[in-house]
């Protein structure tokens, strides 16, 4: 079962909520003999991290990580490695402000999971949306810290390549931009553009969707499976899994259905002794399995629901009022969501990597 | 594991290649006392069938399925029920044509996966793809069939809304119309345009891709968990896993990441003395919970791979060569997806009732 | 889930009544390339298939295998082998008699399934037991099969250590008597006494208990895990999965519970420049993981409930009444349990062997 | 996969080991809105934790228990629930001696996993067993407390009904004695012979071996499934993964291999207007399905390898010698299993009850 856990051999479960005590992960079925500290841990939460700069929410969480069990540093040998058990990571929170919320705690928010949540519990966290809170992709980053580690033949990547209506331009795509602005976004120029329009966003109390782009490189042919272990189906499940995505695609994705068959065709030539595709519109899978070019995917943030702006709403005994939602919030998720997107494709990886050594040898 | 099963309570395990004895299905996890045929089950089978117009692949197949286990017909009831233990399903093959293939048989084709399967198990049925013909998606309509027993107060509809570059009009959309045209289009005009588009497409030997929109009502709120259970996680893996998928959405999509949280807020009104949304940008989904309203996925299929136009490829001894797929093939795969669309909607929708059965009471 | 899978990475899934169409298995995540036929199948299946001798029942099942799936005869190489994909295997029934259960299909048998199956299930196939019948065992050997082509390093062997009250002389342990006697019996002189004690029990129209012996000669030490995944912890679940099992042992089991610390633990020294231990009363497993020496299993059958003594029971309507089974069963169940126990262990290690590749290479 | 995971629907992931920060679990799937306190799952701690009787060994953890999420305490309401989403429960170790194992870092422990662990994950953690610790057991009982809850209609009891080669007289067995003495054990009078016997056994720094029975009553008739999802099987599987233990019986257990049919027949007669039976020779489930009766489970745990009796071992370094385990180990640890297997088989109920309400609503 799948309610708060994600892959196979490569397993990781998450816990905690966006103001209880701690919020954490126990990743599962990881390989033994892998050297792993905090501080590495720690470099992927520093990028998904609040309160980096102006564009994300102001609530201060140094999210700070903690590894509980799994490693073993011997005395005689250098270093700390995994020893093939359950790695067990904390990260308490320490910046909770429930009252933030007391304003809202009777009120639904559109497109927000509070309604869901009651329905589905019937008890609900009206502290930050408990379990549903983006808090809890913190733990898919310290997850996906570990699962680079089981795949070093393997660099993932992301990028914001749209930020609301726009989008970068493909010709200026270049990966040292990508540390270099707050939008993690590959084309400098965009990246300036979007400075004005995202404080504009910000300002008006309103928000922004964004649209990422991830990228693995170096995923030799042979990963997935071609019904329900496709490595495409695992991808679009892990990315469509992160909060506030709504549409995922592989390779060209949803511009495949506009063209035809020889369009489509990654044409295949020999490149010393090995077949080389022309092109990439498959996005390195075909029939779910890796074909060695690069794993290319794209998945869709909509934009936070929490905005200043009245919107109509009912209250939990069932009164129609308008909403605000003051709080500390993100102009626009899809920042943050880029590094969640990276540590998403590289356990999807991790896992199919391992499954792939399982049965295949 | 899930290399050949879906779902978790609700759980399909699918077998058989495209040129084997057979294909089929045992679906676990069903509801005891459900009244099931063979005949309902057959007409779902028939939408996906081939050979039912010009516009898909002749292959001849009946595609008539049999039912080897899990029903009981009492002789002292009236009529046959499931009894909660496996239902095996079996579908025979009976116009395989090898030889078409022996052309192709040391060739790979760009855009398929002869060679990432080949990569992965050293052992290649070169005879219609084996394990990755869709073929195997008869198995899924045919659980598909069983998962509307599940939740019969679901009802799950899908349409193409995409070919090649010509969407629909969706003013004029009437569910009506699907099953009056060969495409399941919604709009009898664009309807009447595809077909000239798409003569032109067979008679060139190409292929084209297309869009299909799946809509699930009915669903009451609840279904679903908010991390790794998400009911849209669920779908996008469900979706993604049906042959030639390159992308998937809920509700808004794509369009989410280009507007303003006030433009995407699905505001709410009582109805009565319940909620009610003034819109559905969120496709029934808020936070992978279903919220009462409908559940609409939409899903981008490629062109198929196999045209008559030549496209260079190389040989499994590594020679560069040209490559022609003559065979029969369909010239948008499209169409016949979306039977398939329904079912992977219907059988992760019966999943996730389960499940929140299971949990919640 | 598991409601009839089992197995991780070698994962099978029964399903077929007693008295349906066919009965069978889908095997999923088989390496490629094993080279496998029908007909060695077929050699494992008829150890365990009715009618062999007159000590087990006389209903007449072939218990012809086919291969639906999974498999290729490649017109170029030699012989069939695994694709990776699911093989699917099929068993039909042919010798069902409905109508011997006419009798008692509105009665409960005493120490059968039929009591707790309707209370489940509110529907209950009165012929034979449906589900519950022992002719679901035959899926599983047919699947041990294909286990041990996994395994190739392993050897797996299995016999009756115990029919009824009596025991077989350990000292006179020979496992090529294993076949020379109808009971799988590696005691030549413990065979020839239980000869005439079965046949009282035959005659009497009684039933008897048995304990079966299992045991894995050339599992390399490693496969299994510390907690959750131990590979006891797995052969117990599998072999107590099996029909009429009420208890099952790893090495020196209860006795184990018997003695001190110094009696128990099994010494060691170095053989050439291998550790060798001196005992075996670990039964090959230390702390859930595999040690190199024989992994060592028994389980107890206990009688069949189906016998001609009358017996006090209820209908399902609540009436008082007695009981008699005639149909046609098994004196002792446990003899056709042997090939049964064989296969449970080899689908738990081939899973374990995979399992174990996956984690750590 | 289940290396560290156990259950479906209730589902726990263990992680820590003896000597590291913390071990805790992450309890998946609970239902929604369950009243629980740390205080009380403490209470069920403190039963298992280790120095409260010289009985037991003497390193001081007080087994604290700290629930980091998964609850919420309304300011509204009155009390902390359960909210249905992970429940994650951590216990710091605070009394770790790592220089007790300096002397046997280097040695093998007959009869001990440290042999088997390094030859899986070549990296070791000599210090008190890493993972393969018993300590990993008091994250079984926490999560055991929650099980309870969520079968509030059956109440699970264990008892020690053999240590070393000494039973209990079954007809002097009375629950209220189990706390009454610091063996768990049911028979005033054989605990009394049981001090004296077990002091000889810890003075001459040896241990023995005991047997353990777990009784679940209220457990409602259809709970289970017929073939791998058999509760009994469930139960084998959850007991067995326990450390130390080599046998798991249900019912009457190897009992049942000596009888016959007529012996072993549970009849039924009618109590009011439902069917009792008269005996429970098959411990409360028939066809793998609870049948309404007590369940009953008898565990057999091995005297632990840690003794003070000079045993033959060789070195990692491959050379002969003997061991002698000093540390702080328990002379019997079957007494603290007891708690453990009560928690082992509430959370099998609680899984299957879920899991029926599931499928069968």
């Amino acid at each position: 079962m799948s309610h708060n856990s994600f892959g196979h051999l490569f397993r990781i479960t998450t816990f905690g909520e966006s103001h209880g005590l701690a919020l954490g992960c126990v990743i599962d079925g990881c390989p033994p003999g892998l050297e792993i500290t905090e501080t590495e841990i720690q470099s992927f939460l520093d990028k998904r991290k609040p309160g980096t700069s102006r564009f994300t929410t102001q609530r201060r969480e140094p999210d700070q990580v903690k590894i509980l069990s799994g490693v073993f540093e011997d005395d005689r040998t250098q270093g700390q490695v995994t020893t093939g058990t359950p790695i067990a990571l904390m990260i308490e929170n320490v910046d909770q402000r429930s009252k933030d919320y007391s304003q809202i705690r009777d009120k639904f928010r559109p497109g927000h999971a509070d309604f869901t949540y009651l329905e589905k519990y019937g008890v609900r966290d009206y502290r930050g949306g408990g379990r549903s809170s983006a808090r809890e992709t913190a733990a898919r980053v310290a997850a996906g810290a570990i699962a680079r580690k089981v795949i070093p033949m393997v660099e993932v990547r992301a990028a914001l390549v749209q930020m609301g209506p726009h989008r970068i331009d493909r010709e200026r795509w270049d990966w040292d931009q990508v540390d270099k602005n707050p939008f993690f976004c590959p084309d400098a120029q965009a990246a300036g553009e979007w400075e004005a329009y995202l404080d504009g966003i910000r300002k008006a109390g309103s928000s922004c969707g964004a649209v990422i782009e991830v990228v693995a490189s170096g995923v030799p042919a042979g990963w997935g499976a071609p019904v329900y272990g496709k490595l495409d189906q695992d991808l679009a499940s892990g990315l469509m899994s992160i909060n506030a995505v709504k549409g995922v695609e592989i390779g060209n994705g949803f511009e495949a259905a506009a063209i035809t068959g020889e369009e489509n065709a990654d044409e295949i030539r020999m490149k010393g002794n090995k077949p080389e595709f022309l092109s990439n519109n498959a996005g390195g899978v075909l029939g779910g399995i890796s074909s060695g070019q690069d794993v290319v995917c794209r998945f869709a943030v909509k934009p936070t629901s929490s905005i200043l702006t009245p919107r109509k709403t009912v209250t939990t005994a069932g009164e129609e009022t308008d909403i605000v939602t003051k709080g500390r919030h993100d102009p626009c998720v899809g920042i943050r969501a880029v590094p969640v997107g990276e540590a998403m494709m590289a356990i999807v990886l991790a896992d199919h990597y391992l499954r792939h050594r399982g049965q295949n040898g």
